[in-house]
């Protein structure tokens, strides 16, 4: 009596029997193709840390950028198809510009995260940004009077506030170390050092520091920083 | 002689055989995937609570948002795609701003919720809000010249009024023992603990002041009202 | 050599090799699910009944509309999808002002039944107000300048006027009973006695003031009139 | 080698393998199921005359009309689709009366009829009338300068001059019979007695002054008339 | 590996694996259930023939048009769809007095014939005036600076001069009839027979005055002519 | 795994699993069924020669074209869909005329080739002058600034440069037979030779002054010539 | 359960169920059917190489373009269709010139790059350059104010920067080659000789002048230059 699940996936935009919206369901396994990213919040401010894949020695593993800004106090990590990202950072670039035009005041990280899922809530829609959903999920970190917050989105363009939150291959393994190590009382040190020893567990290559970023919103002066070779050096020493 | 139900399925809008519109069908199912919701009403207001599905101990429940205000004198409580949701609100602030700015009075719960199911009547049309119908019911509680009133809407941009009513994923139950225990004649304080007692024996995870949530609109004022974690524990404690 | 009859289905407005355009058909299967209206015409005025679907004890039946007026002389019956019926009464109610205001002068009923017809005719266009047929079927009543009057509209853009007709899940037996029953010579009081104990003939539930809804027009005063609940029970009392 | 013959129906607008419209084709089977119509045309004028379907006592067979004016001189009857004749009927009206408008004098019948055509023939293009070609047959008859005249179109678009013709459901056998009995040295009140008795042969029904209707334009005044219950009744009386 | 034939059909403008168009080719296959018509160019003009189809005795055979006029010296025969030949016509007549009007002069007859072909070509693309081929062949027959010549088009858009032509349904008996016959030393009378003879060998019926028509343009005063019946008597005399 | 070849020749512009698009290739096919064309380039100048299927001795082969000039200074052969080759010479003459109307020079041969290359690299797309490939093959032959030159076009929108090129059906022997006999130091007179003498080889019928054209552009002049009857006669004679 | 894999590909940006996004994938298929391409940074510069696939010996070479200036001080080289990558090209050579123009400044490889992958992005959305991706690799390289640097884009828009890069037919042993004998310390005399020794390796033709290109941008004065044939030779001997 019912097509087989596969027969749905043709619409974009349609439901399945069940009531299910299977595009953004296979959009969210593109997710889980993409490299490891973890977000940690605590009191002192907000980690993000990512698995870079380095496929070829002679490829610059600077040039793949997967921590990108959002605005001075925000930043994001991303993991599922990075070009999809693009699109998803310009628009909230352009939103958190806009807020502060008009306003004269940052855009707080929560109307920051809502604004991509707004955009990207419209996919399949006539005059849409994609005809499909985006293929990535971004960890939403920043500082705003309401303190340090990390959010987390996905294709379906939803999003919730995690303490800490790991997306990607890795992501299942991760987010129950996390679970196990994570307490609401460390210190911005001691969750550089969560984030990068749980990208460790669930990295295939040996982590060094080509193969991993890691970028932090501190809760002092809200400015968001993607930390320089020896920084991330001097963190990778404190595993 | 005839196409098995689900060839039916492709063309968004288009009638089976036997009359029927199988995306709003499907549509409905997809509420039924969703967290319960319940909504009761009294001489004295009407209130609404809601199951929230905590899946991470490191997920900030009060980032899960599936009670909203849609006017000072109107909320309501949401179950199934909660991006859809959202649309639906946005539209109804809008329409409840524009009665307010052009008649210089709010507008009644019926009218609002009316003005919402408009709206999500037009799904797969050209230039329409959404391709497929929106997959999402509300419990619309408000209160107006008429008195307190609570309406339901669904998929097919119908709405009716109750007394009493559950929806999500433990509607069927929910509403069986609404039926129960129900009567005109409560006051609010006895709908509180009726609304969560139900939610209670629907609810997979032991109910506490982080899985549900609370709120409702008092004759007293026409205010609509989230409750506080403290308001919330007294009602738990009430139980 | 020839396809299925179903295969027609999926294009919405296309001829099936015996000349037939299945989605009407279909539409009107949607009618055949409804509930069921009756109107009758008599020389002192057109009466219409309706049966209510009143699924839960909590669900308040006068918030279920199935009589609309659509000017202060003209009203109708519908059986089929609510929502669409809403559309095509909202379109009736404009063109019955527009002429109004045009002419200074009422609508006749069978100009507003064809502007009705008009517009549900064009499903499936570019431009047109659906991209199916209308899944409903209108009892149109009115009094105007030719006396009373009753038309029956379906999903094709077709009308026709009768002195009695039934339409939705009871038709068949109720047109039947009409047929019996039905005297050019009848009082609006007969009318109303007929109209009532042909629905409480085809209805599953026990009819009471709470599942039907009685409206009329009379030929006195050409005003369309939707009974309270003390005149309904007035008339079942009579039954 | 080649699909079957239904796999063609689908494209709207597009030739089978033996250089056939399928969809036109179609049309024209809507058409014999529609309900028989005659024209005759002699010196003294021109005669309509269709069967009227009434499937019902209690409906009102002066509501069905199958025989239309398009001006005052030119009149059709038609079988197929009623509401896709409206539609062509209205178009017709829009243009004898621009011809009258531009040039001050009526448009003559074959103009009209190509008209009509005209737009018949652009279904299934960008911005047409129809997105698939009219299910309806029409039966053009007028007096102008050149004298009365008979032209039928069907769904393709193309029309033919006629002395006698009938469509519909009884075609076949009531042309047969027309061209038996006709001469074209008839008199209009022959003309007039012809056409019903060959409705009587092809009509399932007992014909009578409900049942069918009958028009005629007459050479001496231009004018087209449709028959009162009198006139009609009294034709019926020299059968 | 190679899907059959009649796949390609769907796509009305795609190419087959072996680089054919079959909606063209389905198209010239219309033009083979037409009519045979007939064209022979001689020194002193064109003649063209074509048979006309009484299917009925009743059937006014004048007004069946299959030679129509372009310009006072052009004219054509066609075979097929004979409402896609007037939309043809409509454009060429257009087309020659938009020539006469900016240059003048008259438009020579292989401009015309280009014209339609450029017309022709655009089928299936967007805002053409016609999603599918033109299902008709025109033999374009006229006397110009460059003396009498006779064109051949076809759905494709292409064209060629002829000195003698047939084309539907007896086109193959016809054209092997005029290779034996022609010579271009004929004078127009002798055309005149030939292209009647030559119709009469292909033609089912016993060929008359009423299921023929004849045209030419003559060399001596370039004046497209249609023969009227007492001409074309002559003309079947002297077969 | 795969779905056969030819379930991707639907889509007009889509890649195949193996990073192929047969639309572009099906038109490819459509040239090899095209007669057959040559171009030779030398110092002198370049020649172009074609074949003409002179199908019926009625037809007049003066009225095929399948030469023709683009400016005064190129003209182009053509092999595959001629209609397809007349929207690309259009677009062509009205690229050189503009070139030389904004910049008071002719138009080189290689930006004019590039120019119709850019033309048919659009199909597929919106607003695109095709919705599928151009089915043809040009041979471009000019003299310009840097000399004379010869480039081929295909349906995939590349061009290059070519000293001796031959196109359709008899391409594959003919490029064979033009290989071993260029010498870059050819006159324009052998050239005339090799490219009949080649054409005979592959054409299945006697090469005669009917069935083949000859074209050049000569260094001495840059100018684009079409041989009349006795220049080309000339030439067979010299074979 | 779940449609083979080859299903999916129609859609040409939907996703599949284990979320990958084909028509990118089969877009990457084609560029391995290109010829090689090599490109390699050293701190004085940018070597850019080609291979040709001369298929004639009448083919002049120096037709085929497959390395292109975009601005003065960056190239690229292609492999895939070349048809695409002229669109690409364009396009760069527009935004580069804009930001001169703009900013008075040459814009940097890594922003042009970036521009051509956001246009290559939008492939297959309404508006879009393309209706499916593009079907070409480019290497860019070029000298600005951070030094040489080579970038690699492919067709789903993402770009990094590599030391050395070979794309193409031949890139699987072209890669290992670089990787073996690459080293951040070469001179461009040297890089020169590694990239034609490396594309003697994997092309099937003996290398020579005709059937490779070379290219470089030089860090000393940031100039992009093609190889002339003289300067083409004496790297090859020194090979």
């Amino acid at each position: 009596m019912f097509l087989t699940r596969s027969e749905y996936d043709r619409g974009v935009n349609t439901f399945s029997p069940e009531g299910r919206l299977f595009q953004v369901e296979y959009a969210i396994e593109a997710i889980k193709l993409g490299s490891t990213a973890i977000g940690i919040q605590t009191s002192e401010g907000v980690v993000l840390a990512v698995e870079k894949r380095v496929t070829s020695p002679l490829l610059d593993p600077t040039s793949i950028e997967k921590i990108m800004e959002l605005d001075s106090h925000i930043g994001c990590a991303m993991s599922g198809l990075t070009a999809d990202a693009r699109t998803l950072v310009d628009k909230a670039r352009v939103e958190t510009q806009n807020h502060r035009f008009t306003y004269d005041e940052p855009m707080t990280v929560e109307s920051c995260t809502q604004a991509i899922c707004d955009y990207a809530l419209q996919f399949g829609e006539e005059g849409a940004p994609m005809s499909r959903p985006f293929g990535v999920a971004l960890l939403v970190a920043g500082v705003d009077e309401y303190g340090p917050s990390l959010f987390h989105t996905d294709p379906s363009g939803t999003f919730v506030k995690y303490e800490a939150k790991a997306i990607g291959a890795g992501s299942e393994g991760a987010q129950t170390a996390l679970q196990e190590s994570y307490s609401s009382s460390m210190t911005l040190a001691e969750a550089e050092v969560l984030a990068l020893s749980t990208l460790k567990q669930v990295m295939e290559e040996k982590l060094d520091n080509k193969n991993v970023e890691l970028a932090s919103v501190r809760s002092s002066d809200a400015k968001f920083k993607i930390y320089s070779t020896a920084e991330l050096e001097a963190v990778i020493e404190r595993l």
